[in-house]
This record gives C-alpha cells, sequence and structure tokens, in this order.
C-alpha cells in the first residue's frame, strides 16, 4: 500500500459542501464527475498527493444515502493507493478482510476500486484504489 | 495546505487494532506514543507521506472516549499538514471556521496541531499540524 489517496466526505449538498471546503483549503475543486454505477456525484479537491472526495447521492439506492440518514454528513471513507489492486484483494481475504464485492469495480478518476466491509476493519470503511492503465 | 498528513481512528482495545492494521497493511507501527495533554495511547503506521493514528483513551476525561462511547470504534479526524499553522489559524477563522483551541498545542510526533469544530466542517473534526523546527 503506497499512501492514503484521499477521504470520501458524505454530503447532503453539493454546491454548499464545495464552497465550505473551497473556503477551508483556499483552492478550487480540480474534478468533477457523475458515478453513476454508485449513484454518486463526486467532487475532488487536491492537496498534494492526496485528495479530498465530496460524495453526493444521486438516488435512494446509493449506500451514501444510507449513509447520511443514520450517520449524517462527515467522514465516509478513507482510500489507499495499491499498485496490484488484485494481489492485495487476495492477501487481504487470506488475512481475513472482507470485501464489499466479489471484483474491482470502476471508480471516480479512471480508477478500479473495492471497498472492506468496516466489520472487519475497525469501523473505517477502507477502499483500495489503483489507476487504470491508458 | 500541503496534503493529508493522517487519519485518525479511535479504537478500544490498542493491541487487538495494532494487530488488525498491522495484517492489513502489511508493515508494523513505526512509532508509539503517550500524549499525556489528551490523554491518549497513540501508534501510527506509516503509508508514504501519509500516516494512520490509532487512538486509544487512557481517561475518560480524553475526547476520544466519549467519542467511542457515542459513535463506537472508527475514524475519528483527518490531519492536514500545514507550513505556518498561525497563518492557517488566521484565514480560517476570517472565514467563519472554529479552532477548538485559542492557540495550536503540542500534538504527538513532535507537531503542533489545532483541530476545528466538525460543526463548521461538514461533520468532519479536521486537525492541522505543523512539524516543530528542531
Amino acid at each position: 500500500m503506497k499512501n492514503i489517496d484521499h477521504i470520501g466526505v458524505a454530503v447532503k449538498d453539493l454546491e454548499a459542501s464545495e464552497l465550505l471546503f473551497k473556503n477551508f483549503f483556499g483552492i478550487e475543486p480540480f474534478h468533477r464527475e457523475e458515478v453513476a454505477s454508485q449513484h454518486l456525484k463526486v467532487s475532488f479537491f487536491e492537496l498534494g498527493n492526496t485528495k479530498v472526495e465530496l460524495l453526493f447521492p444521486t438516488s435512494e439506492k446509493s449506500a451514501v444515502s444510507k449513509y447520511l440518514l443514520t450517520k449524517g454528513e462527515g467522514m465516509h471513507h478513507v482510500a489507499f493507493l495499491v499498485e496490484d489492486i488484485f494481489a492485495e484483494i487476495e492477501r487481504l481475504k487470506e488475512e481475513g478482510f472482507k470485501p464489499l464485492s466479489e471484483e474491482p469495480i470502476s471508480g471516480a478518476l479512471n480508477k478500479l476500486v473495492i471497498f472492506f466491509h468496516p466489520k472487519t476493519t475497525n469501523g473505517v470503511l477502507i477502499e483500495l484504489c489503483q489507476k487504470i492503465k491508458d
């Protein structure tokens, strides 16, 4: 595992939260994207080699929508950058960690991503992400 | 603001959580410290230029102790590395963000740190940290 790639923050009003974090970080978001497979609109702020991702659900089907209902706005997940996501998934499964999907899926910013169940990771929803090679 | 420096994870059993994250990251913690002013024992894992800090309260006076009682184990805060913490505090106060202390305090790993109230930062407890010059 290389470094923290980003944290994801669940938000109820994307425009208001973009303005809030723009004021906090003193920079504009550098990327916006709709991730249809996860029913999300996302916005990224870049800080060195790390990022903050705002997560706004576009449907009640989104896991983030359920998160907002039960926990409210706040930190939703942390993502670690890896070089070989398939090898890491195999290693982690052998250690007893439970991925939330069988295979990695397409995430924002042209990455392969997989999440691990927070019950196996101390209450922390952990994402692994790997840049898809061009 | 330079990059995410670390995330802090509230834990109920430091030894068990060290083992869990050792297995997850595939590395040993590189630093342990007791932060008496915050009633905490902390353990750090290093991933590139970022870190994961396990936070174990040594007293009921610790804010992390209250966090564990109300929210359980999980992500407690995110910390951003800054070059001039005093200038950032002034800038952020002018933007309407509320620091939890008047001045930065001594944190782990020889750093000056300050926290901002999550009510002003979208439910996210944000720490700023700056390396104390030798």
